[in-house]
């Protein structure tokens, strides 16, 4: 572990708060006192904000046919790299139309702040760029296959104009590279002054992330996501320097996980067991994207509660529930029954498959959100619980049923760590000190105290809870969905980019806190990501990109 | 007037408040306790609910290629009819490949009510049903070429297998063939029992709007729209039974319609001259698409205030603000400067443009949300005030520019009706009986007070204050956006099939309140418009559509 506290997001509402703002009349509707934008966009700005960045008014100017990078030979052994730097470059140019239009951005009502978009009078052109060099400085480019906890994700980079061997990004990892890559395809822009070529500033930045765990969570069971909008999430994940895809895949309500050993859950717990599902092949290619993006897919089965889906494939997994009065089961089910071996037994094969498909080091056994009615109607649970003189205490049967489900996941051949939800903490279950809780409430204590006491009591800790993007904030207060109301139609539009302000968030100093900086900043990383063909939201407000859409 | 009230929705918010319903944990996050969809969907039922509907559980079947609409003579004369039945038929018949996964769609939790899902027991094939008969009861096709306040939308729809005459649906006006059209595409749904065949139930139906200005507004000022957007609004209005289009053209922000007198406007104020315009005919084609849609298309240029993108390409339409220490003018502006007769003879030369490019007859000239510190500011306004003795009386001064303003349109030869914001009214300007009052604000005495303070005054009004669409609304307040946060990428998503349940209160009648059938009938209209190729969002909870997408 490299820090005791790990930041999750799952989704967040920055920058939405200027509804209501710059108000000249006498009610909320926003009348903004000027024409044009309410936010103009830098140009070249790197989002999230780098750690410790130096750039000049002069500039480099960038041939779209000359370019290349120039891998050194750890670099291009690293199949990550090579594939890598062709997506970078064309992320580097976007299309001449484009192109046209971007440049015609002349109308902004709030300039950015001069760090964001200097005055080019005193700017000079130093020269053309053919070559940044790649250069990763390790004895083996494929050592590290897969991205894990706590890999290096530092990089430098360098475009200097006095010798032509300091244009470079230089890395100890392939994961810093793919960082350094990603803030070198931001900082290209086209020139103000001619509207037509690409230029690049000089520039030294050094950089590195503030949290190692920064993630985004999907949840694939209350809505079917499509292939494409996984994938295009990866890419916007990459491009906002995410780290971790926690896809909690399936739920209560449908369970679109292909499995290998248990071929019926998704056969009849799925929406629909052809369309709606995820086949192995997609799984390995959603691992595999993720992989040469430096992202980690951790996985979540949500046990004991959250399962009605499962039922319908593996019958018996759930606790029958029990009419008070007939005292006969009533047709209706509960979490899983915690007093069945073939539940653990039926666990512990389905966990030897997620450890083998998933490469992650990391799973999430859920363990959120466990109601005990169902449990308290069994007589068949009462019985086990005065067996086990537990009577009555049915916390006490939640934490049998996780601390079991921890000694499986614990006996797993790859050593798979566990990740919990904050419940089984709260219950005082018996965890190893190496299991990772996630905090999603923000009432009680709060999350402050709440992770105050994670990590007091040594448990490393992902905070989510302050995080809900699903939860859209205009006002004083949020409220709730996941992916109850959200789809692969508005999942991108509703996420992005304001998961981009967590990210930031995430990824840059404590000290980045300069929202007007930042609003131009997120313009211009708004219509670059659309440019790149993304369909996020607007978020700082009345304005535009000169990208066309639609 | 037909009616003493007529309702418009600018945008809305029903149906969202299912989130933190079902819940079984001790938290908000929503926890349905059964597998599968929280709603099924009904099948051929209609959106908006027909005022009067008779069905059967006997069906016709149909086929495709047999199928036709025959029209009668006064029907084939008119271009609209003609037109419009072959968008119809493509809207009866969704793709093979669609339907074969539609016909998979077997598990929900929450069954629909019988008179949504009938049982199927019962039901009987009462043969193929070949022909359906559109009868225009009126000596002439082609006499009303535009929609118009008041038309006439009644229509019958009778499906009888009793004759082979019995089978049609039938208007004295096209704009009731349009909705009944639009109804009988919707009642055409696959065969639950064979999943393949297209079937229509024995039905009968009489129908007619509650209210006849039904309402959608666009700004397309905060962020341009693209034109894709604005077509796709207008089916997605018609299959909603919406008959205006109030488009708020331009404001503060940019001024995107390419006038023909002032090209400057758009020219200089647009956020892109070429871009993000409007052309004339880019306007021609939106309301030709509206027309065949039976959809009026209301214009708003909002003056005087919300108008500073105006001045860039007309300069001293505005109030020149002055620096109360200086003197002199601080380099703002405020909004319209009633003190010229210029921008008088300016809108009037603009008007009478608008009155020819919109057959429209109500054209809406804003008046909300003026600020007065301008004009308080501005010697030359203060020496305006003492001539005419209303000295220190701003709110006066609005109204002698607005009174102006409606006898520019007063004149105007196409006898247009015009529309203000509720302020016009509150301030107690000088207005024509005819003159309609749009209510937006929901605070001080509230809207249902001011409608009555309004239609008591003998005004005519159209109530948008509950139906901010823009607000997204979980729950229990709301708060603001127009197209400030709305652009082409989010518009359709945001604002639909949130719009279609303000659609189902301004069409059905006041008793359709049953929200458990509503919400089945809904997940039935999102997976249609859906299937119809028009990016909606969920709305009613966790589940799916059939329909693949992205």
């Amino acid at each position: 572990m490299n820090s005791p506290v790990r930041v999750v997001t799952c989704l967040l509402y920055a920058f939405i708060t200027f509804c209501g703002v710059n108000a000249e009349g006498d009610d909320f509707k926003p009348i903004p006192p000027k024409a044009g934008s309410w936010v103009g966009p830098t140009t070249g700005e790197v989002w999230p904000n780098p750690q410790i960045r130096f750039r000049q008014n002069s500039f480099f100017v960038l041939q779209v046919d000359q370019f290349e990078f120039k891998l050194n030979n750890a670099a291009a052994s690293s199949d990550i790299v090579n594939e890598s730097v062709v997506r970078f470059k064309d992320r580097m140019f976007p299309g001449q139309a484009q192109r046209a239009r971007e440049a015609r951005q002349t109308r902004f009502r709030f300039q950015p702040p001069l760090n964001g978009r200097e005055s080019t009078e005193f700017s000079y052109n130093v020269g053309q760029l053919d070559t940044i060099h790649v250069i990763l400085e390790s004895a083996c480019g494929n050592c590290e296959k897969y991205p894990y906890m706590g890999m290096n994700e530092t990089y430098e980079i360098v475009l200097n104009p006095d010798s032509s061997e300091e244009q470079f990004v230089v890395s100890s990892s392939v994961w810093g590279l793919l960082r350094g890559l990603e803030s070198i395809s931001q900082m290209v822009y086209i020139s103000p002054e001619n509207n037509y070529s690409y230029q690049i500033n000089v520039t030294r930045v050094i950089d590195f992330p503030r949290f190692p765990h920064r993630g985004f969570m999907l949840d694939t069971a209350r809505h079917y996501l499509s292939m494409n909008t996984i994938l295009q999430t990866l890419d916007l994940m990459e491009m906002n320097k995410l780290n971790v895809l926690h896809w909690h895949i399936v739920d209560t309500e449908s369970f679109p996980y292909q499995s290998t050993t248990f071929p019926d859950l998704s056969a009849k717990g799925a929406y629909d067991p052809y369309t709606h599902v995820y086949s192995q092949e997609d799984v390995r290619l959603i691992i595999e994207s993720a992989r040469v993006r430096g992202i980690r897919v951790m996985v979540e089965f949500d046990t004991p509660g959250h399962t009605q889906s499962w039922e319908k494939g593996q019958p018996g997994l759930l606790t029958e529930c029990y009419d008070p009065t007939t005292e006969r089961p009533n047709g209706r089910y509960g979490p899983m029954d915690p007093t069945k071996n073939e539940v653990f037994e039926f666990l512990t094969e389905l966990y030897q498959e997620i450890s083998e498909v998933f490469p992650e080091e990391y799973i999430h056994i859920g363990g959120d959100e466990v109601s005990t009615n169902c449990w308290r109607s069994n007589p068949f649970v009462n019985d086990f619980m005065n067996q086990w003189n537990i009577t009555g205490d049915y916390k006490r049967l939640e934490s049998y049923f996780i601390e079991t489900l921890l000694v499986i996941v614990d006996k797993l051949p790859r050593n798979n760590i566990p990740v919990v939800w904050q419940e089984v903490f709260d219950n005082g279950d018996n965890i190893s000190p190496e299991t990772v809780v996630q905090v999603w409430k923000n009432w009680g204590i709060g999350w402050r105290n709440r992770m105050q006491a994670i990590t007091t009591a040594g448990q490393p800790a992902i905070l989510s809870a302050p995080y809900y993007l699903n939860y859209i904030k205009y006002g004083s207060d949020w409220t709730c969905i996941w992916a109850e109301f959200v789809n692969s139609i508005n999942l991108i539009p509703r996420a992005w980019p304001r998961a981009s302000a967590v990210a930031e968030r995430l990824w840059s100093s404590r000290d980045t806190r300069n929202i007007s900086e930042a609003s131009s900043r997120l313009q211009e990383h708004e219509c670059r990501m659309l440019g790149r063909g993304y369909p996020v939201s607007p978020v700082v407000g009345a304005g535009f990109c000169s990208v066309k859409w639609n």
